[in-house]
């Protein structure tokens, strides 16, 4: 079967492996959400008159029919289609003749896979919104757990003040739960409808676009047909920026983890079958899921800088270079989405020592209270900070419980304030609700039940 | 005058060098934020009861005092004072004895460059927000002055199909119009204060970290006070994640411009006051400001990127590499700004030329319309697809002012909806005002006047 | 069949799936170097008496049937073996019994990875060099060929200055030269033997490290067993860096060829074979494969930030962390030297149209020259810049081959001196046939045969 | 005084701001070395009867003159004055009238500030280069010192086989040495001169290229003149990617450091003068110097992605572009350096707790000895490694002293080898005499003494 533009010359064997890359196989991702933007197309197209009504009957059985085959594993592309969209055009021409000729009518492939890929991240989006309010409540949970027991703070890795697990744990769910907002501003901006944009500058056909866009669920219709292309890229690094401020979150979380399960710590441990071993050290136990989870925070912001780096400076209009940013979009979205569920169950399963955790009070960490006690008594608080710094060895130990307790400021150990989180997670996880109901009734009324356009790779 | 910390020994001086940097050139941007933080600071410690009233009317005299200084370019910061922390309370210190000594009671320098932080920050992102706002509608009108005027539209930098400056204009005047969802988002995360975090682990003292939060305008308190440090250059990376995608659109509207302003085109004649000249060439008139929008948002990515490669994998806590934050965040939010100005100038000053925008309407450029002719007439799309590209010798002329009206469809040239914009770039201007005005009266309220915190350096 | 490190608990699933990742598809590419370093570690293993000289003859033969499948792409690796290693141990294992699980004495999955990487790199690094200096070759040809074929030079895109086609093909050919002196420098650095390193901390065996370097042509041994380890993702990172330089030279001659090769300039005509078409404009006729070379050097960026992000401040030793180097590795090969063999086709295809060329100097390209025939009569340069540039009206034609011609100096469009450029280029074809007899003899000797270790996946 | 293009308008006063930025006072740094470029120059200009003998007489006082203001930092540049070049000639004009408006024959301000960067570059590198061999000195000696004290050797962080200091202590050294290699190739491709390529395309004058090149001490004349405009950015950026390598090396010392410096390790301890206090807390001596070192790490690739963002699919000749690369790079000299002289410093008075080390030696430690052991026994090495690993708990307790003499074979523990290094070493400081006193010589004979071109900032 043909390229779609394929007329009287072929082309150079190496230009077609080099311009193809990896687009066939990355489009097995797209199938589905591609035929379903084709399908809201198509019956669009039927009540503007392009298309019978038995020919939109036809065309979507047939896409029905490819979107079944997608979700099975069954469809694929050859690298000579080029992409999924010729590979779906190809299909409805063999099997339905003219009536698939006319699919492509007042498109083009460059707002094709625009849509597909929106369709594709929203469903993405909404699977990582589940994912991330699951880790923030297991954080949340821990917190509570954990909100009386003792944990050395610390600054520059050194021990510096009390604190306590719960402290630890929920400055985590806090900083997932803004994280979230991100998420949550990508999701509204990923979730407008291309569709009717052609190549960059329409078509001198009676389209309409609000119609496609409420078909496919959209919130919104994207108006101008030219930002609609120059958008590509920008939407995806958008997405892929906003996950990666909660992989960084989880850098630190990994990183602290790893640093507290060394046995000269021992604060938390890990159980082995989290655990790989060595295969030359009979002993090891190795945090190995922490130590990818902090490697992909990096390989998150790589994928952003891939993807803006192709978009920057390109001039108006559909340009090739934006192929070159669906493979970092699409390995983004799955880092992200892995290492979340990694640091959930690793949370889940995370066991704390109390005893090693108390072996850091050292009496040099109640040097500022300390000095506090200072103020108390009338001294200037740099005059304290003095006196005690200078005598350290006079420190007396106090009970760090008792000094948890102390410290009843908002947001401060002997006042976690948990119940604030807990009342933004709920409401987090009723805009998710809300959202995927949605994106559930369009998909059950567009094709009669919901696919899973975005299936996890990892 | 000595550091905070000073107590029985001198720090090696290529250490002190190298540690400081140029934290205590930078911080001659903060001085008056920081005051402000610090004031509010005082009035809290005032209302537990650890400042007097008349130790409180003492240090509120000397902080305004230093805000008017450093309003003035006349507070200045020695390398050896290390930071505007220590040089503000070496100056109270050094005006009210005891009184000065007692200022620092209760917080951190950690938490005190947060807060200095999100204030100024909070001013740029409300100037930011104005400028581009104005730029947008610049763009708005032009779009609707332009509306008319035929531009061939291009894919791959080629001629594609024929559209106008007043689509060309609009479509950038949206996607501005969507990356404000980032800036405003980045407003409300960093719109959190910090103060009462101490080091990261509070003190044991009933601070009333709401009623600071309060004084200072901000609209939340951010609760738990080891996430306040953690957030340290997440938030700093947030917004500078928001103003890079702002500066990439830019880089795309510079280089059209950069492009269509070469003389093979003439589309747009840039006026000579915004162009420089060569040191050798007498003839040369540069468009110098565009090229460098083009190339400042790079220098975005590198700043966003610099931020967040620090606070990489960082554990729990402060640590001293946040200091390495300060600088790449400072340069980007003045190069944004910067750059937003100079492309609202640039559009505002710019010749449009109609006769040379037409000698792009060659005959190809209206291949598609000739194809959507023969759907018209009941060929399938992909052979009239064919059939014209493989007789393009035969295409004939069209008027391009009528292709141009005849794609109505919404946001084609024919129907560009501008007012959807229009009536967006409304709620932006009005949400300006209402952010504004709020800062406004705070700092009215615990200064007597508003300072510009912010104050733009290029 | 199980993970070498496998004892008496499984690896909960998700654990796995994260961790293992895509090393196991990754992993096929290695295959044959593992397989060649284990025969030359197996070898020494028999000179210390570790393995009989039947143990060793039996490897010999496996390892050598190993390599074959590999080479015919029959060798599989499944996800719960993890990585070739295990594949290949088990394999040995499988076939030989007790003699298989020998294989492993006196070494870990971490050094016998680096040194895969290095055979791996090694062949590739033989490849690119004779790639480049194709290109180079070709852009050599060109410089001759069109060395009188005026060009308009630009400055800020602008027209600036009289050039030729020579001065800018020529242009192009020093500077993959100088980017090839990084690749050298790289070639050199690969160019270690890490076998002996075991885990990072050696063992207590008298491995005789230096006789395996010479069984694989490493000119060197990488001393420091920790080093070794150390070394992983650095010496990655700095062959990408060399990479990065050559396909940033390209992004130029990229964007200059999709430039010039608009019909506005028509300076360049790419024929039809090397350009794709559009989906819905039947004329189309994209620079699609030099849009990817332009996009594609952003690529190579990402994938070295890639690496050096992942690797930076990761205490000594081994982490696995390293795992997220090979990816972003192995896609920077690939894609630099797709890069290289798409733009010496492109070269050699590119039609020159002198005419065209020609259209472009417009009398105000000769302001300089005019300039300087003031000077020549005894004005100072900077008024004689005056004098011109106020009165560019006044500026007379000359004939653009004559200017070409008076540019005498060397390294200008009168004297190219391409020579110089030729003779360093026969220096690196000769450094090259140096480089890979040494390799082609080293494998003769050790596997009977040379394989293509490294085989290009585009 | 006056822009040198200025001629009958007046530059918008926001694009001047915008487009000199901070160009004038970067460009500071580079008025020795513009000037040293424009006495070579002017010598050639001479030779080549453009200027008379006087003229050249006294533009060489004059230019000595401004060198001598520099190098006591007396010489200004306005903005309105944009940069060196432009500050230079206007003073040479305000000195030597029509004298002083010949200078710039036969050149452009883009051949010159590529030039100033060069020697700039090539001052920086003597001077990175000394530094870094003291570095590498300052570890081998330390590795010499501390060559039989045993340091628990660790891979994931967690406790692995035994190792020593000197093994750890020679890694960082063997691996400097090879990041040396790349700052000697970045030197050779940065010993290049640029004079004689004006603004791209060169000049219709006779000038004497060479003669230039071998006054300024270059070792080659970059030949293409096009070629030296198009290399602006990359060498810099090759520059940088060098130095990158070396404090990426120096981010694992630094973590190592500040790990290992916790009181839960105790392994090494930085004296006090070394570390910073806290505000707040009155006990704490923070390793704030190795943190920034570690923070830097990562600025220096923000640095070198930034430059080559900047220069990436810009077309041929100059592009104001290239400005935006002056600030990183200058950055990044001064930053890498900064952080190998804290380096050296930190080493140099690092206290190695030998007791503490050897707390580390805990029974696992010893499970690969112990496999080996049964290896030696008969047992194949896959048998070994289970039949330890689960018994652990039978480990017997060895002698970590005997272990670390048992490794035997190159490059470990009982071999270190360290006079491998030591040879290096040698050739490198030997290389490192050669070159600085042949670029001494120059400056004795052009200038009659030589400058200090580079001076670091920080």
């Amino acid at each position: 079967m043909a390229k779609l533009w394929h007329k009287n010359y072929e082309l150079n064997e190496l230009v077609e492996a080099f311009t193809v890359g990896e687009d066939f196989q990355l489009d097995i991702n797209l199938v589905g959400a591609d035929c379903a933007a084709s399908l809201a197309h198509a019956h669009m197209l039927e009540t503007i008159g392009i298309l019978s009504k038995g020919e939109y009957a036809a065309l979507k059985k047939e896409l029905l029919a490819v979107i079944e085959q997608a979700d099975k594993g069954k469809f694929s592309i050859q690298r000579s289609m080029e992409d999924c969209h010729t590979a779906i055009e190809n299909y409805l021409v063999k099997q339905l003749g003219d009536t698939g000729k006319k699919i492509h009518t007042g498109r083009s492939r460059n707002d094709q896979i625009i849509a597909a890929l929106r369709l594709y991240a929203r469903d993405f989006l909404l699977q990582f919104h589940a994912s991330c309010t699951l880790l923030i409540r297991t954080l949340l949970e821990a917190a509570k757990l954990y909100q009386d027991i003792p944990m050395p703070g610390r600054t520059h890795m050194q021990i510096a003040m009390p604190s306590s697990v719960g402290l630890w744990a929920l400055s985590f769910a806090e900083q997932l739960l803004d994280d979230l907002c991100l998420i949550d501003t990508a999701y509204k901006l990923n979730d407008m409808c291309p569709l009717g944009s052609a190549a960059s500058y329409g078509v001198p056909l009676p389209l309409d676009r609000e119609l496609v866009a409420k078909l496919l669920g959209f919130s919104k219709l994207q108006n101008n047909v030219l930002y609609v292309n120059n958008s590509r890229g920008k939407i995806e690094s958008i997405i892929i920026d906003a996950l990666e401020q909660t992989v960084l979150t989880l850098s630190k979380l990994a990183q602290d983890l790893i640093l507290f399960s060394m046995p000269e710590f021992g604060y938390f441990t890990l159980p082995q079958e989290l655990c790989s071993g060595s295969s030359i050290m009979p002993q090891k136990k190795n945090p190995c899921a922490l130590e990818l989870v902090r490697a992909k925070s990096a390989s998150l912001n790589a994928y952003s800088l891939h993807i803006k780096a192709v978009v920057r400076a390109l001039p108006s209009g559909y340009n090739r270079d934006f192929q070159e940013t669906k493979a970092p979009f699409m390995r983004g979205i799955n880092t992200a989405l892995a290492c979340v569920e990694v640091m959930s169950l690793s949370i889940q399963k995370l066991k704390v020592n109390e005893q090693n955790l108390l072996k850091g009070f050292i009496p040099e960490i109640y040097a500022t209270d300390a000095a506090l006690e200072l103020v108390k008594k009338g001294v200037p608080f740099r005059d304290a900070y003095k006196e005690i710094g200078l005598h350290l060895d006079n420190l007396k130990d106090y009970d760090p419980k008792q000094i948890l307790k102390a410290k009843t400021a908002t947001g401060n150990t002997g006042n976690l304030c948990y119940e604030k989180a807990e009342n933004e997670l709920k409401k987090r996880e009723q805009a998710y609700v809300n959202y995927n109901s949605h994106v559930e009734n369009t998909y059950k009324k567009l094709l009669g039940k919901r696919y899973p356009f975005f299936k996890a790779v990892f």
